[in-house]
Formats: structure tokens, C-alpha cells, sequence
């Protein structure tokens, strides 16, 4: 499989060929970004939580489900992209600022 | 730096960690990663698009614009955990059809 | 024109009719409010903002853009009926408190 | 109560008071209303439904929730105010349509 990487140099050369560089500020990106989220709840919006947890077992949810979380994570990282930040490092870093925020505690199921 | 399938791990180890798998629904980690991508939206509401394309020049904004990025992808992540979906996988096969669907045409920027 | 209160009637006859309760929790509500803002931002995405003044201009999207206003009011009625609450003295008492929060300055643009 | 049109010429007037215009492009709008729309969202994000139904009977939830509806009706008034829309004859019009699409049946749950 090719890494987040190759697929962010993919996603920047295919954005590139179609000239869509006006159209990728911040801005727009973040909002396309809200906008795939939204459609991934989309799928789930009517269901129960237990039916929530089936959604892969039926061919046309589950493609359209992974549709979106492709949607997402593309504009995820041209997001990144246009602004120059890493969502590894960035992420890698949050858990350590949650890990010192949210410290295990014994039978405690605790929520921000 | 921790590579994609790294931080998924330690993002299950830390949920475990905290009993947080009963809020797990696919559903609800949907609801939250449009919730993180809405704060992201946020950050940009008010500004130009010229403002937008200069919010890292403030370490104030860079930090939550990259604090942002990693909530967005951290529920990502787990939500691709919950319902065993390969993240990378999804976009690679998203670009393809991508491809075919946007072929590159002389001068066109042409956008769905 | 039917008032605020005659379509909210209207709603929650049409709901009861085709038995809909069960799906109208105020959670499921809340998050179909959100996917309809979700469209309403779609049609204005990749716009500048001098383009997305004149949307009203194109039949098409004249249409798109009253169809999703139509659709986050619904929602909205739909979700104050499950709780018991009335939109308008909400707004009401918000504007009370940004009057107080948001004093007029001469000369002042300020945001939050 | 005040009704619909004064809370509109309120919000009107509150936002030329404070010289907001120039941020007011119904693009800034539509992002306002749909982060405004994820706040609401957030409240319900980790509750079940029946906690959901629950969220009134704290005050300071009671509070939040009422406190984002204001919100977010302030936004799609406003929206619906630089686009010049109608919003209550923009809803009477997708309930009929709405009427057309979804005919009652008998035992029918049906959604879209």
C-alpha cells in the first residue's frame, strides 16, 4: 500500500494537472473538509447505534462509507498542504498533550 | 516521526486504556469528526481568503489550526477502527476513480 | 404566508403521519441540522465571496440554496418540538445578551 | 413574542450597528450557521438517544442548547436576509413538495 505521503504527492500532482490551485485556499479546503464529514454522517444519521455498528455488512453502505473517509482524509491533506503542517507530528503531539490531560484513572470512564 | 498505522495503535491503546469504547459507535465518532472539522471551518469563518492563506504567521492560530487537524484525523483513524476500514487504501482507490472521472483537459479547471 | 408556528404544526402532523418518532431523537435531529447546513456550505465551496453573492441569479441554484434553508428550518422546528423549546424567545434572549456582550463602538469592527 | 420579521430586523440592525457587513457574503454565513449547527451537535455526541431526550432537565445543558438554537436561527435568518429569501416560504414550499414525495402508508416507516 502506498504510505500518507506518496498519496498526499498524488493528491498535490492531481490538483496540479487540473489547476485547481485558486480554488484550494485554506478557507474553501476547510470547509469542503466539514462538508465530506457531513456526508459520512449522513449514512449514519437515522440509524440506532447497534445498527450504526453494521453499516460495512451491506455492499452499497460500505463503499459509500469508504468513499467518504477517502473524501475526507484527501482534503485533510491538502489542507495540510496549502498551509505546510505535518498531521503526523501534529497528531503525535496532541496524544501527548491528551495522555498528560486525561490521565488513566482505575474504572473511570471520563469525557471531555 | 510515527507512521499512520503508529498513532492509530496508540489512539486504541488510549481509548482502551480509559474504558471510552461503549461512546465508540461508528455513529457517534462520525458526529465528532464532523464536530472537529466544523472547529477547523471556524478558525476561517470571518476571514478573506487572502487572511486565510496566512493563519500559521500567528503561533496562536498555528497551534489551533494544527491542534484541529489532529482531532480531525485522530477520529478519523478511529473511526476507520471500529469498522475495520483501511484509510489508505480508501484514498488510493478514491484517486483512481478520481482520475478517470476528472480526466486533465488543456486550460480547464473544472470542478464537481 | 403561514407563520412560524402553522408550519411547525404542519411538521409535526407530517412526521406523526408517516410515523417518524422513533427516528426524531434530538440527537438524530441535531445531526440532520448539521448535514443540511453541510449542503448549504457545498453550494458555496468553491466560490469567491463576491461569487457567492450572486447565486440567486441562476434559476438552479436559486433553487439548491432556498431547498436547503428550507430544509435546516425544518430540522430546527423539529428539534425545538422534541425539547419543548421556542426558537424565538431563544434568539430573542441571545440578541439581549449580545447587545450587553457586543457594545457599538465608533469606528469598531470586532468579532469574536 | 416578537415574531419572525422583528428578531430578523433586530439582527439586521445589530450587525450594520457594528459595521459587520463587509464579513456578512452568505459563503461566511452558510460556514457561521453550519459551525453553529456542529455546536449543537456536540452536546449530543456522546449520549445515547435516551440521554439525549434528557438534555433539558439540566440547566446548564438546557442552557447550551437553547443558547446554539438562537444561534444558529440568527444565522440562517441573516443568511436568508443578503440573499433576500423568504425562509418561511421557502419551508411551506418543501412541505409540499415534501407531501408529494413522501405519500402516507399505511405501517409505512419510509425514509430518504
Amino acid at each position: 500500500m502506498p504510505d500518507l505521503d506518496a498519496l498526499r504527492r498524488r493528491l498535490v500532482a492531481f490538483a496540479d494537472a487540473r489547476d485547481w490551485g485558486p480554488y484550494h485556499t485554506p478557507k474553501n479546503l476547510a470547509s469542503a473538509l466539514s462538508v465530506e464529514a457531513a456526508e459520512l454522517v449522513e449514512v449514519f444519521q437515522w440509524l440506532t447505534p447497534e445498527e450504526s455498528a453494521g453499516v460495512m455488512e451491506d455492499a452499497e453502505s460500505a463503499h459509500r462509507v469508504a468513499d467518504e473517509v477517502a473524501d475526507v482524509l484527501a482534503y485533510l491533506l491538502q489542507f495540510c498542504e496549502v498551509l505546510g503542517i505535518d498531521p503526523l507530528r501534529a497528531l503525535a503531539e496532541k496524544i501527548e498533550r491528551n495522555e498528560r490531560r486525561f490521565p488513566v484513572r482505575p474504572g473511570g470512564r471520563l469525557r471531555d
